[in-house]
């Protein structure tokens, strides 16, 4: 059994605060800090240039992605680090598009994320592709024979709606389609299996569930049976078959690799790398079963005590991920009293209250402090106060 | 004046070692190490998604973007920080094609950093465009009537030779077409002037002059005249005009915000930013004449003391960057030899040693003990030795 009480105490989580905002930024692990601390001072600035080799910078993007791939599915030496989320889209898209030469069409639903979308139809533009967005349940019916690539997010990020990975690759691949899943809101959320669902390509970020630090790098995933022929438009030297021999002329890495773009951001991999320490320890099955007891006790615990909200997430917790949403129709103000009252979640336009639960450090006691802060919150009408009505940049 | 010795103990520099390889990748600063862990302990552990706001890591890419803009004849909110400079690369140059819809010819050089040829490549199959690559000294007769887009960098890696950017400008636009200049050897190690030369875009990377750290963020700017037209092919949610309303149609930021892609890596800026203290006491005219004097130093003294080596770069200072190259038919055991006995530059193939000189840490001590170790090591044969001949990963 994974032992989560240890788990939990491998984070530094401030005094007074429940964080069920994981799901945004995840918390810094102590050994975060202290390997940062280390990176710099033992590596960078004592081996300066050499660290490339001999701290083993260079390879950090394959070896910290071969911990991700664990989480997700995947084998080792199949998933690279770099850039963010939003370039990994644009990696995975064109090159899932360049496979299907005679097909044009991407499909997409309004339940993905935005950026997702703005870089499909960036894509779409320069390339000359059409990005079709249907509503989540209207996707499979959607999947046709001119489709070349069913883009989704496994997780909404509003509603925590999880798509049947399997039931829709299959369904894409019987039109002919090839499919690009973005984890953003699974990995290290729930029990991903890209090689059980046979997916094409995926990518996720590293800074939700997987506690990396705030823009800390994506990861991008290809199928051992794509990653020989995938061609991206992003054909950066780190990527290219022999960097170092400065080459005129792109080719591409065997495998993976490819994928690689620029420089590898070696301080925020660090950072990231410590974090996934604490995972060694981790069965997927458990965290699974974990994150299902947590959000299934934070839905009736809230159901019975807080009688104006309503649930936004599917009630079946085999449809959804990690995360559960309430609305109320001044969800901004409710989130910002419950922000002051020390329970962190989020609120997500136009009137969504979203809570996650990372198993790893969240537990009942915050589904229960969670619980009796919101419902006391709204009996008492803490939220109608000017002070939270205010809204910061960054919400 | 500058107080360069001021500067130079701003930096943490390894005991033994003379470094004339922050061409590459420049040392830690002092502050950098303090500002990493503070941001960590103070800013992350403790505010977590708050961060975004309090701690300013929103805007910070922008206001890191300014401190930059400073160094390289920009105005405030011209320039901004993300991705690796590759993804740059492919966003001016993606932007400049776009507004040029009736072109379709990149010109290039073949001094060019060979990732910007790939990046320039792989965006010219992906919309239908040519990458042209002529030699450095032909580049002012290649520039035609059917250029869309003049792609160069401006100090080239190798030999360290520096383009008149002003007159190629001009040039280009005599000729109709927009420029896009890579600054990676430039920005901190010459005084650039994007706003005198009248340029059009410009791109560069952070850990090499500016000593960033390993993979540190890359910086673009757009003149003015362009930046509310300029149209990136990369369409992420942090460039959107509203990131949090979480529109499903792209709508591009006013100004360079649109540069912006995926979640600024908030960590590696901090180290930036810390390392960009060093600079606010610096006259761009004092750099310039300090790299001027270094490197007109370490020519004479090299060529007075090691008859084995030939100038591979320009003699004429106006005519190069802050870097010089000597090519030497074993050049590189000759440099592992120099970096086993502590003077590090690096070497570039075929037969290229090179010695980066950073005015901000470098002094004539520096030049001194370069010159008098390679004259003994050329003198004595002391490369001659087979531990000096075994490549490692990343040269």
């Amino acid at each position: 059994m994974t032992d989560f009480a240890a788990t939990r105490r491998a984070f530094h989580l401030p005094s007074g605060i429940t964080y069920l905002d994981g799901n945004s930024l995840g918390p810094m692990s102590l050994a975060a800090k202290e390997r940062v601390g280390r990176m710099m001072a033992d590596e960078w600035s004592e081996m300066l240039i050499a660290g490339w080799n001999k701290a083993g910078w260079y390879v950090q993007p394959r070896k910290v992605g071969d911990r991700i791939a664990r989480l997700i599915g995947a084998g080792p030496g199949e998933v690279v680090m770099g850039d963010t989320l939003s370039i990994k889209v644009f990696q995975a898209v064109s090159a899932a598009l360049a496979l299907r030469p005679d097909r044009r069409v991407i499909l997409s639903d309004s339940g993905n994320f935005p950026s997702d979308l703005y870089v499909a139809q960036g894509l779409a533009r320069a390339v000359g592709a059409e990005l079709r967005v249907v509503s989540p349940d209207d996707v499979d019916a959607a999947i046709t024979d001119d489709l070349a690539v069913l883009m989704l997010t496994e997780v909404d990020y509003r509603t925590g709606r999880r798509h049947d990975m399997a039931a829709l690759t299959a369904r894409a691949h019987a039109a002919g389609a090839l499919t690009v899943w973005d984890l953003a809101h699974s990995a290290g959320a729930v029990d991903v299996d890209l090689a059980g669902a046979d997916a094409d390509f995926a990518v996720g970020c590293t800074y939700k569930y997987l506690n990396g630090g705030p823009g800390a790098p994506a990861f991008i995933w290809t199928h051992p049976r794509h990653a020989d022929a995938a061609q991206p438009i992003l054909q950066g030297w780190m990527g290219h078959h022999a960097p170092f021999a400065f080459d005129a002329d792109y080719r591409p890495a065997a495998g993976i690799e490819r994928m690689r773009v620029g420089t590898p951001p070696v301080i925020a991999l660090s950072a990231l790398d410590a974090a996934l320490d604490i995972w060694d320890g981790v069965a997927l099955s458990d965290l699974r079963a974990r994150s299902i007891k947590l959000t299934q006790a934070f839905i009736a615990g809230v159901e019975a005590a807080c009688p104006d909200v309503a649930l936004n997430s599917p009630r079946d917790p085999a449809l959804r991920g990690s995360q559960i949403g309430f609305r109320h129709p001044h969800a901004y103000a409710v989130m910002q009293a419950l922000i002051a009252a020390g329970v962190v979640g989020d609120f997500r336009a136009p009137d969504v209250l979203r809570f996650g639960f990372a198993p790893l450090y969240n537990d009942l006691d915050d589904v229960d402090r969670a619980v009796g802060t919101l419902a006391r919150i709204l009996r008492d009408g803490t939220w109608n106060d000017e002070r939270f009505q205010q809204k910061a940049a960054v919400t």
